[in-house]
């Protein structure tokens, strides 16, 4: 083999993200330099996050540059390597983008640990950045103490089944906002959430009064917009609101109206915070070892939506905005 | 002296307070019962939440009932003691309301401390609610450390210009919004802010960004609005947004658009937290001590607003919502 194929930022999206947004190029084989790795690339995770990272504004992180790979983490397997602790063959994870082959520098690249008897594809959805962000979100801007009512919204989502799942070992009472009654029996039928609701079909506020009888005390948000605020006209004295996401406004490019019942904060002296996963990497190997026991003892179970070929990559991403799929969304690059 | 004069809730106000939302009327002089006391109420507290309380909504107290007296905070003198641990001339605090007599629960009535040498209507404004709201507001919540940026709004208010003092104490950088130019010089040549901002002819964005020039490490917050969205934009890394109150929207009816920046929470892994000043009730006397110590060594500076004659409260009252005040509003009640 001796070309790659990448997919590029071709132009900046305005609203909704269309295919044209992007382009396969066809580029010669990377060459590793000193202290790199070349990776192939065998799995990329799609996440809600790319669509923030296609704006032309810093976020938490620098924007990618039209004319540049599209930015994506990947399990890999080193080919070559001109660095000392990695060897042709290694399985390793990476921010190595949306590419066949990457020239990947060896110190921001992570091998999988060994001796968990779960597939690769696991570490870029519950072991990897969205089961992490669901245990650190969950546990430590929400705190949930048992016998309370933790609501997370997206909740067949791959962050949000997780949560609520977390949230069930924790000895919660877990309430689900989902986008479809086959999504609303998955949690409650197959993950053990107490209670569901379809945001599509249901009117909010009732629905969350009559499944959170005891008011809300967590509430894990991924979405914003409306759901945020039916979900703050119920929240309980000292409850947390952790902000993970907002789903529903990843896509507008007209500012948002914010939450009016932010209110309810002074009211119930309560607390909205916002957190990212990047802040805890250096507790990332004891949570990656506690989520793969829990996977392990059936108590947390998981979807993986994956779509073969890199090329099919801009179409798949589409699909996290119109709620169309479940689970997390993988590309499988090779055809191995 | 064989009447009484209260002030009632003659109806609820829409939008914005009006003198006949209020009536006064003469009443017999009212008789303690066991554990009681008879208090003459001397000065009468005046203050924006009591908007709040004249809503039919539950809030974090029960509304004020149409026809029930007026609820407030009073120094009084006790005239009559039915429980054992009161005296004829003590001076007390407590919730006595709009009206010149009072028979009070002892148990829910608190002598002032003695022996500190400011006058008795400090207990109401830079010893009472106000300042002890400052206090735990900036210093549990927001949390300021020296060398930190605090923004506080309505700063030249009771509470807001409290806040920056004591953020001065505390070594930050502070930074005021007020509505005029008086006002603003005021708390930057008197109270050593060390930046202001007049919301009435400044833009609030860029104004924010000259006087904030390392970003905002807290934000004290009693208006919402276009003020809470402006200063979102610009909080730093772990910034702390203290809601204290929401000024802007008190009067008005429909639910007024949220803050669309709440989404700067998530990007700066930011918190936004209410609170309120009744939640450390058991922890008020070493802080009222504190901030007389600050008062007397002429770090804390305070101004009071004293009107004469309990039949001027209603006037009074509409007066911290049009801005047009400077300090702790105060009504004295007795001609003596």
């Amino acid at each position: 083999m001796t070309t790659n194929r990448e997919i590029l930022l071709a132009r900046r999206p305005k609203g909704t993200i269309t295919p044209d947004c992007f382009t396969l190029r066809e580029s010669p084989m990377p060459a590793p330099g000193e202290g790199q790795l070349l990776v192939q690339n065998l799995y990329l995770s799609l996440d809600p996050a790319m669509r923030g990272w296609m704006r032309e504004t810093r976020s938490y992180i620098a924007p990618i540059n039209v004319g540049d790979v599209m930015r994506g983490a990947t399990i890999g397997r080193v080919v070559e390597s001109r660095a000392p602790d990695f060897a042709p063959g290694d399985l390793v994870f990476g921010m190595n983008g949306w590419a066949e082959f990457t020239s990947a520098p060896a110190r921001s690249t992570r091998k999988l640990p060994k001796g968990l008897p779960l597939p690769p594809t696991a570490f870029l959805s519950v072991l990897g950045a969205t089961g992490l962000t669901a245990y650190f979100g969950l546990l430590r801007i929400g705190q949930p103490k048992a016998g309370e009512t933790v609501v997370v919204s997206t909740a067949a989502g791959a962050v949000g089944s997780i949560v609520g799942q977390i949230a069930k070992i924790k000895e919660c009472r877990v309430v689900g906002i989902a986008g479809s009654d086959e999504k609303c029996t998955w949690i409650r039928d197959e993950l053990g959430f107490d209670a569901t609701i379809n945001y599509k079909t249901e009117e909010l506020r009732p629905a969350l009064a009559r499944a959170c009888p005891n008011g809300i005390d967590v509430y894990f948000d991924n979405v914003g917009g409306e759901q945020l605020d039916a979900a703050l006209a119920r929240i309980n004295l000292h409850a947390r609101v952790v902000i993970c996401g907002f789903i529903s406004q990843y896509n507008s490019e007209e500012p948002a109206s914010g939450p009016r019942n932010y209110t309810a904060l002074l009211v119930q002296r309560a607390r909205m915070e916002g957190f990212l996963v990047l802040d805890y990497v250096k507790e990332f190997e004891p949570a990656v070892i506690e989520l793969a026991q829990w996977v392990l003892a059936g108590k947390i179970k998981y979807r993986e939506d994956v779509v073969d070929g890199l090329e099919n990559a801009p179409s798949a991403l589409l699909r996290l905005f119109d709620g169309s799929n479940t689970g997390k969304l993988i590309i499988k690059i090779t055809g191995e």
